[in-house]
């Protein structure tokens, strides 16, 4: 059987990341081996420069490729407000929106005590420095609506609760454009006791 | 709006690849950004190597790191026999099955008129000279059994005819494993027509 030695490691290579599997990793290869080397090497650039540009911002920690990031460091933001949230893609997910005029803070995960992920894996004692800092009026706390997220929030809104500041959470209920019969029972709940004047 | 510029790249230059929509760049992006580094380059220097060292054989036109490739240049294979195949994808097929002794002639695709795919366009006229060169006995023509496949095919034989040399083709008719009610009407043809004795 002919092996053909960089191709298959391409391969493995291929198949390593998540969701790509025997097939998909074999049509990458030959994708690969087909087009031009200038757009082969500008893949493999853009996978060097993101692990080597990209780091978390020193006071809020969400990804950025200069410390402080350009939210932290633009003064049209409202430093009052804070939104924690779990990760990065949850910045970039709020920010989408345009709604959001305060800065953030990123904790890196989320308590799960089942995964041995404490406190002091997150960056709660940086959270907990700058509400001490004085600037923060409202802390929002953005962690996911699920188990672990609300256990994370909870634990934050006891060590944060004592600060002066005000604690709260995004709103919960209907997914906006989802149909009431396929709503799951945690939103159908939430939908009823939070229930508005119209 | 915030960007991470190095990021945004490598989803753009991810989703460039066949099957990776903007989900899965993104996925695949952020993949990268939490690996090792050493795991990244790893990716990066297999996507240049393939460029840099896979190329084809100067006699068959596989797929090879070195020319000629290790099927040309073994002894042990009987150069009387050529399986012609369109690309090296078959011949990598057709040796998993280790029931091939002879070499291959890759024709680097297809005859496709409609596509503009002319003979001038294929390995056409190296494997012509090949079978000039006198030890071939005989040449199975291994194209797809496709409408494309066959008239390369019949193309091929009205080109090799004439030499003195034995000119066949794979036998065709259901798929072992497959089931007859399953079978398309070309399948059932080629079975019926094909039957052989018990």
């Amino acid at each position: 059987m002919q092996r053909i030695e960089s191709l298959e490691r391409l391969k493995q290579e291929f198949q390593k990341l998540p969701g790509i599997g025997a097939r998909s990793a074999e049509r990458l290869a030959f994708h690969v081996l087909r087009e031009p080397r200038a757009q082969a090497a500008a893949l493999a650039q853009a996978i060097l420069d993101v692990k080597d540009h990209v780091k978390h911002c020193g006071t809020c920690f969400n990804l950025t490729e200069q410390d402080p990031c350009a939210i932290c460091s633009d003064p049209q933001r409202d430093s009052g407000e804070l939104w924690v949230v779990e990760q990065s893609k949850d910045v970039m997910a709020l920010e989408s929106t345009g709604l959001i005029h305060g800065g953030y803070h990123v904790l890196l995960g989320r308590l799960a005590p089942l995964e041995g992920i404490e406190p002091g894996d997150l960056t709660i004692d940086a959270l907990v420095a700058r509400v001490k800092g004085g600037q923060v009026r409202e802390v929002v706390l953005a962690t996911n609506p699920t188990a672990e997220g609300d256990g994370t929030a909870l634990y934050l809104e006891s060590l944060l609760s004592g600060l002066g500041v005000r604690i709260t959470r995004p709103a919960r209920g209907l997914a906006v454009g989802s149909q009431l019969e396929y709503a799951t029972p945690g939103m159908l709940e939430s939908a009823i006791r939070g229930r508005t004047p119209m």
